[in-house]
């Protein structure tokens, strides 16, 4: 490995996602020092020439560049209860899953503490870290990001969204909602196909083409949302849906499936046709999700 | 265009859907005959060469293959109550949406009348049938379905998924619920993002991708279904997720977003966990949908 002396990280926090960070720092040869509050989980990195710290002020101290990534922010406050005057002229990168609130929060402490606070979104689980798909969303001040492009690359691409330190969050829990969503959908689908014996990896060979099929639905939502325009070249009115919509739960009980993750869309659908939106796109239930009418 | 007498058929209810499958049946040169409740939706379709029939049992008459599309199983329930002894030597092909109950139900009933039932799903907006995207699913009698191959094939391709009439049903309302998923996540995902003023289309720049890296997800999902191992390879374990879930939903609230269609997954999540599956890929909530534990 060629060593790259061009700036130096802490990583607070090994965790599967921060073991994953700190081993990406050294793959890419930059001097990097770890830290857990429970010890013994930093063997693999040291033997890749990370060096542990003895204890929190110590891993504070060490780098100019200072990354968190603990199990919640309730953690980030607690390690930072201990700073001290330990991270002044650093900057803090916080790579911990919060909420935009929470960001800027911290980062007020942090700035009160004399450092800079960005905070980041990481797209992508432990073993994906560095990889092609992987990308870190990042906010807060955008010199402050720049100055540390080249040790974020390391990470996955990097994506700035802005000077707002809450918009990491934001973008990140938008994208998780996705996911989710997409998640509960599959899970589903695969509950009610198997409780005819169907075996969810045959099911799949129709499943992933139609999933595919519909990322272009994806586009097409977006650019319905952007005109505000939830009537115009309805292909499929939501009347006709919420009116389907019941054969999905009622198939499911009688499946013996739990109907949990998909009654919450028929309750939107049938609150948006009560309103007199039977004509239009099923998108248009975001008015809903925004308490517009 | 080239007419094709190989068989004739009738359609019953010219909503978007029938009127679509109607048209399609006239590109590809078959004799149709077609009906609708209220009359003067015809038009384009007589247009094209189609007959419309004076009534509905003219229209139950005029040919061996009675393709039904109405809104509702009980509109075809009601289409049915109609037949006296109309139906008899015909194939009577429901796609209409419903349940496989119904299916099965329907089946008897259309038996008793002397007539073949394939029961159908179509995966298909109605500007999509009859192109490469389209397919339609059908169960009951093989050799019924097969005889209509030729037809069939003017709405897309055909998925036969077996001789148990209800599957045809269960299998279009589990690719539903894989799309109702990921509508419910990506309109949340809008309506989080358009909070901070993002706009959606600029959104859906980094959405799009993530969500068709997702696909790849789709079929681990099936594997680890198929094997009903949900703790082998885990890199995102249920605990932490449901940790960092009611961030998703606190900073929807903070933003002014219902966060209605996140909630059960959470919900689904905090059971599992409770029950001392924290270490599962989340995919192990389907054992909650089951009923199993
Ligand atoms: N794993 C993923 O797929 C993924 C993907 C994107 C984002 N993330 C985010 O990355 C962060 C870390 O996730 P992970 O997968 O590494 O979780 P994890 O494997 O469960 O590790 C949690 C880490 O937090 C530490 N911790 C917990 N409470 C603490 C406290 N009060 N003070 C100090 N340290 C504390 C733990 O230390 P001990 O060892 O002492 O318990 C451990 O290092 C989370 O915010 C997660 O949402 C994870
Ligand atoms: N549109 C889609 O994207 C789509 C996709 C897949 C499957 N489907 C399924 O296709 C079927 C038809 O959908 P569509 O889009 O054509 O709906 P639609 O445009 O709302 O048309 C409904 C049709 O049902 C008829 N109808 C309603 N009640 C009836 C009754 N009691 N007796 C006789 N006819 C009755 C209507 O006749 P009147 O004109 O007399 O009211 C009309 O022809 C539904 O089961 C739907 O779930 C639709």
């Amino acid at each position: 490995m060629t060593e790259n002396f061009t700036t130096r990280a802490t990583v607070a926090g090994l965790g599967d996602m921060g073991r994953a960070l700190a081993a990406a720092l050294r793959r890419n040869g930059f001097p990097v020092t770890v830290w857990n509050r429970t010890p013994g989980k930093a063997g693999e990195l040291t033997a890749a020439g990370a060096r542990e710290a003895a204890g929190l002020a110590e891993a504070f101290e060490a780098s100019p560049v200072v990354i968190l990534c603990v199990v919640d922010n309730e953690a980030v406050g607690e390690l930072l209860d201990a700073a001290g005057d330990r991270l002044r002229g650093r900057t803090v990168v916080n790579l911990t899953n919060g909420t935009p609130r929470q960001a800027r929060e911290l980062a007020e402490r942090v700035t009160a503490l004399g450092a800079e606070y960005v905070d980041g979104g990481i797209m992508a689980v432990p073993p994906g870290i560095g990889t092609e798909a992987s990308f870190v969303l990042y906010s807060g001040p955008e010199h402050a990001v720049e100055a540390q492009r080249e040790l974020f690359e390391a990470f996955g691409a990097v994506r700035y969204v802005g000077e707002d330190t809450g918009l990491a969050a934001l973008y990140d829990l938008a994208l998780l909602s996705g996911m989710y969503g997409m998640h509960a959908g599959v899970v589903h689908a695969y509950a009610l196909i198997g409780s005819a014996g169907v075996p969810a990896t045959e099911f799949s060979a129709l499943l992933v083409p139609w999933i595919e099929a519909m990322s272009g639905f994806v586009k097409e939502a977006a650019d319905r949302v952007d005109r505000d325009d939830y009537t115009k070249d309805v292909v499929s009115n939501l009347a006709m849906q919420a009116k389907a919509f019941p054969n999905l739960i009622e198939a499911s009980v009688e499946q013996g499936v739990r109907p949990d993750l998909m009654e919450p869309v028929l309750r939107l659908f049938r609150e948006r046709v009560a309103q007199g939106h039977g004509d239009e796109d099923a998108v248009g239930v975001i008015k809903l999700l925004r308490g517009e009418s």
